[in-house]
């Protein structure tokens, strides 16, 4: 028999539902590969124009693309000679078809300019938007819970 | 022309599927946001109310809500000063549409109460079961590969 | 009304693509479980007939199921006491149905043979392939960051 309207328009909007957690999780994961692998494309590619990154002491929050370049170019890739970020425990909520927040944890091991290794444990607070069918971030936030020296580590790949 | 019955029902039958492993990524998500986070009402969600968590030496074995309760706010938090959990490579394997069991693999760094810098590294099996359309964890073991010191470490918030 | 042809064909493409994402998320962790865990028909089960894996120095390029397990009985298992390996961030583009890329980073901790604890940091550049509905590994490209010792560390499980 046929299937009533309402069916297939649940049907829908499940399956969108779930492809909208795969855009998210991509723009979380391609954060790193952007800023780790300094693909600066990949890494504007996630975020709204006018988003806010808000990255707390003592980098400080920054605004828009132009914000948003200026703290990667002239600050934090100048601060690190090496990332590794590892993002897990993603967890979406959704508000309507079109926003949705996220919270994920997020593990870091790299090592500064001043060839310090370092670890650091943070969580990202972020708030995601759908605008003609892409999603992009609107918001970061992000709770650094330690950036702390690893001494006596010296991190290099193998010969 | 129409689909026949079994066709709505096998579409219907594969994102629940889906929709299950999502609400199960959760749950495992949630068990360290609500342990890290210390946001009780997180972490009890996760577990049926007879629930089984099996840590393991040398903690022990602790059942249901009031055993769960025990052991975080008597043992684990007073424990750690801090600490982060960050869960990986979690493959489910269902076992009809209502069960299924789950391992993970959790990297964790973080500061025991005597204020030295730890890393531990385990598994978590989990059974996972449905009950009234929500997913929770019915049994989640705990195997430890290392739970270790890191010496001359200290982890620390940024300024 | 009859849903025409085309919507269950759009339906059924955008679950299949789904259950492929889940599919190719599944070898990603198994890669770890097989590898960590010493479980060789679970690691094996990942790759085709003819893959190739291509480590890196100072390790080189393995080929087949022959070379894959002379490099992991031969080498690599010996090479390691315990290893514990995280990967995340995975991202994954399709090529039609049944090709994929991928790419995730992973963090490892460990002992080698020598007893030092270690840390290290890659990416893993996946070519992924169905054949008959199941997915598998046709080539692993490894990209390692680090591989560097962690001083004074000595990673044991608790008592």
């Amino acid at each position: 028999m046929n299937q009533p309207e309402p069916y297939q328009s649940e049907i829908a909007t499940r399956i969108d539902r779930i492809e909208s957690r795969f855009a998210m999780q991509d723009l979380v994961s391609d954060y790193c590969h952007g800023f780790d692998k300094r693909d600066w494309d990949r890494f504007l590619a996630i975020w709204w124009p006018e988003a806010v990154w808000d990255i707390g002491p003592p980098f400080g929050k920054f605004e828009a693309h132009a914000g948003i370049e200026h703290v990667v170019k002239d600050i934090l890739w100048p601060a690190w000679l090496a990332s590794s970020h590892f993002t897990t425990n993603l967890v979406l909520t959704f508000d309507g078809a079109d926003k949705a927040s996220g919270v994920s944890d997020v593990d870091c091991i790299g090592t500064t300019a001043d060839g310090q290794a370092q670890t650091v444990s943070a969580s990202y607070f972020d708030r995601f938007e759908r605008r003609k069918g892409i999603w992009k971030i609107a918001h970061r936030k992000v709770t650094m819970y330690h950036f702390s020296p690893l001494p006596g580590v010296t991190l290099s790949p193998p010969e």
